[in-house]
């Protein structure tokens, strides 16, 4: 849908940082969404003031409950409408009159089932009242650190990440909270999520214009079905490159995908090849998949960048590191050759088990002392620009001290170093820990190989740019 | 390395169905491999007899130990070699004397570190007493019907997959042991594991001979470094896609890997562009990771093959259904056009926020009614080879209610069925329900769409072989 004309950008502060939040359409009954928006928030701890707003009733969740926006007589920074499309005009333009500073509309039923007039009247109110309005038809917004929660998924269903570097920006709902989810199952930390539906008012160009400039993002992830204003957009993704990564999967790659993003957002997807070329050129990232998005997500997320594309892997399984040689040579990167002085280095402390040559293997029986040699030995050589660390805890030799190996050295480490250590319930455990620690892990070479590509990618990107 | 000329393939049965089992080098120090052996053994249950051979004590785990192999009187159908590689020979020999049938060679130090001569040895000795000698160098076998396990990797750092439709083959006991781990992860089924190391006398032939005529083996999973007998191992699996599917993963496939292939198991990694050619005109399904072999694994292991390659997604995220009809595209599939008939019953049932087209979006508040009828009646299209239902259970609609529906119908359905579920802990516990009740279920689009194009590729290739 083609907006109209902008002047200025919207500032996001009171959607992310309010003092205050109304909840309209709170509800005593569970099942509804306005219960479990209000329930979230006192979930989280929010410390800001919390009002519901529900014309049927007295408390709710043991809050007093007000009517109408109209009735609080203090400052309402965000208000929260869960109440039918229809009404909604009607509610907004209430928030307008009491002063409301930002307004997340979660109801469905506007541009995205046909319903555009509906869709352009809220937008003409909030432009009026200058109401930051994201939505209609989202999830809204999260913020661990301000523990803002405006999204009607119960905290069983859906784990909410910890505290991170990693802000999420999706149109999807669906898309944003499965992603939540699997971003808080991997362990990496979470900085903003921004669910903007049919984006009929804030949309992306506002959102990067924000996250640009928020110093608790360090990595930005989007999912995107169709962007509105193209021409922005690109001028402010081209600036936010520069200062930090932008991760994207674009739905509607292909025609019938296109057609599918059109009747479930309202979205053009638009040419997809010159998007992605655009994305391209301005240095994204370009997931194909949800695990790739995640992928890249966790390496952004903890590691530095690196000063080329050489690659040692030190290994406890010879099967699995050719295959991380294949994979390494596949995405893009190099297998390094070891200096003469850290072969020798090598020999000084491996057994005679352990062949000199990359990808370094260990052997079954490695245990903490060997990988901890090993890692420090290769680590220092200046061949090398990333590490790769094969950990299969199924060997009679690793079990956690290797881990925690692993993160002390990781600790005081520059380059990026990253483990791949698939497997079961026991190697599960090590990975919480390695992650827990800072210390990206993944299940497979070529996770991992195409993880280490892009954090290198985007290092040439930033170099030149 | 070239093998000697052989007049006829080595029969497995002894190995993967001993009556009786010697473990020569078993040992009273759990940290010792024959003691990890023995005691594996002992955990799994098994019903035949069990020989601890050890010179140097009377007791292990309770068991009365040998001093020889020649010491025990009874018939022994395998012995287990956990000893270092110089006293092999004489130790095989005398299992030759002793009259054992088979054997396998966990040691390494043989041709993988150059000790060609060494290893030459013991195939003349296997040769002579016509022992079906299994390595060196390698993890050996695993059949959880019969209950052997010569693994030496503890079940607290392993877990042992259930009994089910996949055999695994693996060069490497590395990636061996870490796939046993990941499919008992998965939650599918073992027939054999077959771990060969060196290959110096079992070979790949022998092991396609055995399972293309084992009934317990429904998909035949194999990763390979290098091949002894490419002429054969083309004819013999000819043979077998025209029964059952057969999934490869080829480690070396750069130039690179082909040279740390060498040096783990002395394999001759060989023109990967020839050897892959092969595969496909065979219809071997090619994986090119760890993941994807799971993921063929997985679907060949429950899914019936489809008549063609158009695909229905039925979804309770709207986004993650674009994402997903992407992936049907660029899989090799093609999304279907519901029948009319299909469309007028589904409009009888659905909610009028529900679309009718495909990509089916049930939205955000389908529950187990809603996805119940809607795969009811969709299953039903002529239109329709298989099924995704995309299951986000983040959603207030989808608990265990709707995945116990789901696997419901799935056991009344000829046509392949799988799920899309990413997310977390909650989603976690419904998957593993799921595939419980015999339903693949994937985290990702491109994981579920890559799977579904394998067994519509084989189905077709099958028809036409």
């Amino acid at each position: 849908m083609k907006q109209t004309e902008r002047t200025k950008d919207i500032d996001l502060t009171p959607l992310l940082n309010p003092k205050s939040v109304a909840v309209i359409g709170a509800s005593r009954d569970p099942d509804k969404v306005g219960h479990v928006i209000l329930q979230n928030y006192i979930d989280a701890g929010y410390s800001g003031k919390l009002f519901p707003v529900n014309n049927k009733t007295d408390t709710i969740l043991g809050l007093r409950t007000y009517k109408s926006i109209l009735d609080i007589k203090e400052k309402v920074d965000l208000a929260v409408i869960a109440l039918p499309a229809p009404i909604v005009p009607q509610i907004l333009e209430e928030c307008g009159k009491a002063g409301v500073k930002s307004a997340v509309v979660v109801s469905g039923g506007f541009a995205e089932v046909g319903n555009v007039d509906l869709q352009n009247r809220i937008v003409e109110i909030a432009k009026k009242y200058r109401i930051a309005m994201l939505g209609p038809n989202c999830l809204g917004v999260m913020d661990p650190r301000t523990r803002i929660d405006t999204l009607f998924l119960p905290t069983y269903k859906l784990n909410r990440p910890k505290v991170g570097g990693v802000s999420f920006v999706s149109q999807s709902g669906a898309v944003g909270s499965t992603i939540l989810d699997l971003i808080s199952k991997e362990g990496f930390g979470l900085a903003k999520f921004i669910s903007y539906g049919n984006a009929a008012y804030i949309d992306e160009v506002d959102i990067l214009n924000y996250l640009m400039k928020d110093k608790d993002t360090k990595v930005i992830v989007m999912y995107i079905e169709g962007i509105n204003r193209g021409k922005e957009f690109i001028e402010v993704a081209k600036k936010v490159t520069k200062i930090k990564p932008i991760i994207v999967i674009k739905a509607g790659a292909t025609e019938m995908g296109a057609a599918a993003a059109h009747s479930h957002t309202a979205a053009l997807a638009g040419n997809h090849e010159v998007y992605e070329a655009a994305f391209r050129q301005f240095g994204f990232s370009i997931a194909k998949d949800l695990s790739e998005l995640l992928y890249y997500a966790k390496i952004f997320d903890s590691e530095n960048l690196p000063e080329g594309n050489r690659v040692a892997i030190i290994t406890n399984g010879g099967g699995t590191g050719v295959l991380t040689t294949d994979a390494v040579y596949e995405s893009g990167l190099t297998l390094t050759q070891l200096s003469d002085e850290t072969k020798n280095e090598l020999k000084k402390y491996m057994p005679p088990i352990v062949n000199i040559r990359l990808p370094l293997d260990l052997a079954g029986d490695a245990d903490k002392e060997r990988f901890e040699k090993a890692v420090d030995i290769v680590s220092k050589d200046p061949n090398v620009d990333m590490l790769i660390v094969i950990t299969l805890f199924q060997t009679p030799g690793a079990d956690s001290s290797v881990a925690a190996a692993l993160i002390h050295k990781k600790e005081n480490m520059e380059k990026p170093m990253i483990v791949i250590s698939p497997g079961g319930d026991y190697t599960q455990m090590q990975k919480i820990m390695m992650e827990s620690g800072g210390l990206p892990v993944y299940d497979s070479p070529m996770a991992a190989t195409k993880s280490l590509y892009e954090l290198y990618r985007y290092a040439q990107y930033k170099k030149n740019a």
